[in-house]
């Protein structure tokens, strides 16, 4: 339902800094967080991919949850990521981020097992509903079938949808097929929908989508907002075709351990390199070059005041 | 270093049965799993694909396990999975398994990031083995490409079995790729092998198989056992030959609601029908024509006597 949804527009899946030990780094968390949100980001979605959530404990996500509401970031602006292949941990992370007062969650599918039958997807989202048992939870699907190999297909949507009208009020997609998105966004009109690049923001948004939640927007949130207010503006394609090309240009490198490189670097704080394994961190001189080159090629900088 | 090795021989995957309330039975995990043991399992892989782990909680994992070994089962019989896509909370699972006193850790790679660098998937092996820094630990790796479309490497095998050679002794190969498990013991011939099937137990024996971890130990560990215990044995060949072929109708069904619906029907106990999503149960009628077909066909019956 439309009316019910408050979480629109520019949304960055945020980073996860980690401290020399490993562990999760709340104090950079924040600092991040907060600097996205002045940069232009509508709302933000701790714990998705770009995330790295499912290299996070149970405890460590909820700890970083209320991290960033503790140091004063409104909850009706997250939407944070609570899938986990386990019916009984994502109850209790989206539990957990209901009572916190979060604007939504992302929900991943079950991904371990393969192939399952869409009545047990089915079964899988509609027990997290009734289980959390709250009118406060918006659920919102996160379709990234590269990742899970189990897709959302239209018919597990048209199920949800028809049993649970005011808890699932939208979907990320994060396929990079935008056919898929405005295939669906055709069937459901009622739902919010996000696909996961701003690359095609400007064709999403006259076709109703509700914004877009992309890894990119960790570095160009403020050039993505401009273009979110200024879809009628007589720029906006050129604004299109410049953040489509920076976006491109940035995925040359593997995403997380390149956005991370480049938040590094414009904070020159070599421990936002760090990632969990099993991804593997950009060494300093590929680091270095990284940036030279998107800031030559792409004139690509980024200005990062301390906000802290 | 098979010498330091403990488990070997027929081992069950262990199913779980849940409650109507969609808990775990605890009573009727330990009944199932003391039943097993008399029938023949040389040890028990709790906690395997075969138990819907991945569908399970943190906390219903270290409880059940604590369940079994307060009810009296040896831990050094235990080989229970621990691998989560998160390298946190693996690290508590394992240290867990370890604090037990369980005689192994059945792990899997983190399987969210898909394609990751070799070099990822050993600094997540290595991270967790130095955080749980206990000497106590042997770990088996778990290759099961189908549901994680992670594979492990004979690349990452070596690189481990070099780190760390008293920790990585072991692994269990789920891919059904005879010809892979035959490579791989040939590569690394002091590691435990356990193939995923009995329906080539005779031949991995003959190669230097350690012995096998088979979803169906769950329904014929006797006939398995009695193959395992007699290799030698003139009718050995055509032991063989019956242990697959009951094997491969049992799994004409899909595997874990077939292997339920298996004991439900024999223990004449429909709570056994339980799966969780995204797994769907067998219907009561068809549970029954499975049966009544396995006992047709292939002359398959189990005699479950009540052990608690």
């Amino acid at each position: 339902m439309q009316e019910t949804t408050q979480l629109a527009g520019v949304i960055a899946p945020v980073l996860t800094p980690f401290a020399e030990d490993g562990g999760p780094d709340a104090d950079r968390f924040i600092e991040h967080c907060e600097w996205l949100l002045e940069e232009g980001c509508n709302a933000l979605a701790p714990f998705g991919t770009t995330s790295e959530a499912p290299s996070l404990g149970l405890d460590e996500r909820m700890e970083l949850l209320e991290d960033l509401i503790d140091a004063g970031i409104d909850p009706a602006r997250l939407m944070p990521g609570t899938g986990t292949p386990s019916l009984a941990d994502t109850i209790v992370l989206t539990q957990h981020a209901v009572d916190l007062g979060c604007g939504g969650v992302l929900v991943l599918p079950p991904y371990f097992f393969k192939q399952p039958d869409t009545e047990g997807l089915f079964r899988y989202y509609a027990e997290l509903i009734e289980e959390v048992g709250d009118n406060r939870l918006r659920l919102y699907l996160y379709h990234i079938p590269q990742m899970t190999a189990v897709p959302i297909t239209a018919e597990l949507i048209d199920r949800l949808v028809n049993a649970f009208p005011e808890e699932v009020v939208g979907l990320k997609d994060s396929s990079g097929d935008m056919s898929n998105t405005l295939s669906l966004m055709d069937a459901f009109p009622d739902l919010a929908f996000f696909p996961a690049s701003e690359s095609f923001l400007l064709e999403g948004m006259k076709r109703g989508a509700a914004g877009c939640i992309s890894a990119t927007a960790n570095v160009q949130a403020r050039a993505i907002r401009a273009l979110y207010e200024g879809v009628d503006a007589a720029d906006a394609a050129q604004q299109q075709e410049r953040v489509a090309a920076v976006r491109a240009a940035i995925l040359k490198a593997p995403t997380i351990p390149g956005l991370k490189a480049l938040i590094a670097h414009y904070r020159n704080d070599p421990q936002w390199l760090i990632v969990r394994p099993p991804l593997v961190a950009m060494e300093p001189a590929e680091q270095l070059r990284f940036a030279e080159d998107l800031k030559r090629d792409m004139d690509f900088t980024l200005t990062i005041a301390d906000v802290a």
